[in-house]
């Protein structure tokens, strides 16, 4: 009868160890995991910020940083005649062009 | 008295597997999801990138393609006075305008 | 003999909680958190926009609202000489300028 017993017990607790855990686990953690995420990406995220820097030289080119994107030109003579050249090269049109700027962007964490 | 051992053997087995489990998924769970999400979220912010195209139109209007923004304008004739019109559109003021061009940015995963 | 027999059960099943929940519950918990953070992150991300607007003013400046960083400045009588101060405000360059606008963009969750 006692060996019964403790086979009895055996049998009841290690599957419902197994089941049962599992099933605590996924809740704890889903719970768990949904509210630290949502905490931490948002937090994240709101430090996205834009970065920009601006560039200019003589002439009628000027090259944006490593990493930055041109989204403007600004030239000289009050020209406003521009195109990016290579997503990272901004080139003023007009004929004996002094000088040239480019306002220069990038997303990053402040 | 073994009838008494057994249940005491469940007695305290079953509290302290509900609580100490808990316990040790908590902190685990702690410690494995900050660790998880703040390298994740590290990884992806970091492929968060300033996507950019040209275009450009004969005219004195062009509009950025669905999803990207203008962020500066481009016009013929040397013509700096522009403005943006519906968040999408680049509009060159100057009389006669030959051509328009829009600098048009989104932020993506590259 | 069942004394021993309790003994036994007991430490069996202690040890074997011990170790074998924590790594029921690493294995577990990696599994979940992967899955969780990557959807979160993705979905979150893919909300992450370039948002825009304009500003203008009379005279030769206008400051982007708080939050916003200058992309492009457009200036009254065709002008295309400008620059960006302290990260914030459009200069137009020509003399006797009438009107300065500013493109005005940052990094939001739509």
């Amino acid at each position: 009868m006692m060996k019964a017993a403790v086979f009895l017990l055996f049998a009841l607790l290690v599957p419902a160890y197994h089941t049962g855990a599992q099933c605590i686990i996924d809740s704890v953690v889903d719970l768990k995991v949904q509210a630290a995420i949502s905490n931490i990406v948002s937090a994240n995220l709101a430090k996205a910020k834009l970065l920009c820097q601006d560039v200019s030289a003589r002439g009628d080119l000027v090259t944006c940083p490593a990493g930055y994107k041109p989204t403007g030109c600004a030239c000289g003579m009050g020209c406003g005649s521009w195109d990016i050249r290579s997503d990272s090269i901004c080139h003023c049109q007009c004929s004996g062009m002094d000088w040239t700027a480019a306002r220069c962007c990038r997303v990053g964490l402040e």
